[in-house]
């Protein structure tokens, strides 16, 4: 089984292939491992085609069968950001759609959560916990590519790919009856980390 | 000259193409005009995939060289609709690239000051002004629909193209310096219309 990571942005797109063995979900490889950037100084259509086919590429070379996508936040601190952010993401999600692919999102919180333990890790945790992870020779960088790959791995830790989904979609979720047993549990460690004022 | 208008929305798209014979810019001619809707209970993937494959569709049957689109303002009031608003305008700005289509982008206040002469007007006054303005023998409807017609109009009466596509990127525009003097009225215009009070 093949997993896109994708932490979407407009200047900076981290991109990861991760190969896992089906069945034991222990072995695993990565295949690709990049940040795409784009010039500020271009048009905002040229920029997102750039991705859009990018990305398209990758699809089509590896055909991965999952995308897990790093769910963006809106701010008004930095709206120009946050939309090109979801401009990425909507593509991607056509993208995975016209290649039948199952697709995942999870908030940065989730991500670092279940790659660190640590809902608040900093981008060298980060990097540090795929190296040991995915034992890599190196550190993966840049830092933008390496989440892109612990986004991936998050997708095989915590395969919620339908809860996901729902939240990002602004549907109501209907509280805890809709959950699988493991996602419960998943939600309610999210809610004792909150308790405990850590940052999530 | 073909203009391609878009009212962007992931629940409701308004789609026009408007017709302008080159120099005299004095006969229109609606070629289509319709309001895209998808299912709010659906996936995002999957809506955002039928608004691409549809518009997609629409260029390639009417060749538009232009396309003029309304440009979303973020809101954390309702973040899932901004941002599928957001979405949706990335496609687009994807299909104009591949298409080698010119792009403008307008503010609502914009749209609406350029076709009644208000920035505050209503959606009937829209549809109203759009029926006069088009010679049209029905009021246009949905609103929407008549929406991107008045925004496809729009590129017609403010023409200034490259000026609205820095303006979303965030790029600065280093004041009146880089401003035709059309567009530097215009400005002016906007400004002393905020200075009366009347909402923009």
């Amino acid at each position: 089984m093949r997993i896109l990571g994708i932490d979407p942005g407009l200047t900076r797109c981290g991109v990861s292939i991760l190969e896992v063995e089906v069945g034991t979900t222990r072995k695993k490889n990565v295949l690709f491992c990049k940040a795409l950037t784009t010039d500020k100084r271009l048009p905002q259509p040229a920029r997102l085609t750039y991705l859009f086919d990018k990305i398209s590429g990758i699809i089509d070379e590896f055909q991965p069968g999952i995308v897990a996508i790093e769910r963006p936040f809106l701010t008004t601190h930095n709206p120009d950001t946050g939309m090109g952010t979801a401009q990425v993401v909507g593509l991607v999600m056509v993208l995975a759609q016209k290649s039948k692919m199952k697709i995942a999102l999870y908030t940065p919180a989730e991500v670092k959560l279940a790659v660190t333990g640590n809902g608040a890790a900093d981008k060298l945790q980060i990097q540090k916990a795929m190296q040991r992870l995915l034992k890599l020779p190196d550190l993966p960088k840049p830092a933008d590519a390496a989440d892109s790959l612990a986004i991936a791995l998050t997708s095989v830790l915590k395969p919620n790919l339908d809860i996901r989904l729902k939240t990002f979609q602004g549907g109501k979720q209907g509280g805890k009856g809709g959950m699988t047993p493991a996602q419960a549990l998943w939600a309610k460690t999210l809610a004792s980390k909150n308790k405990n004022g850590r940052p999530m």
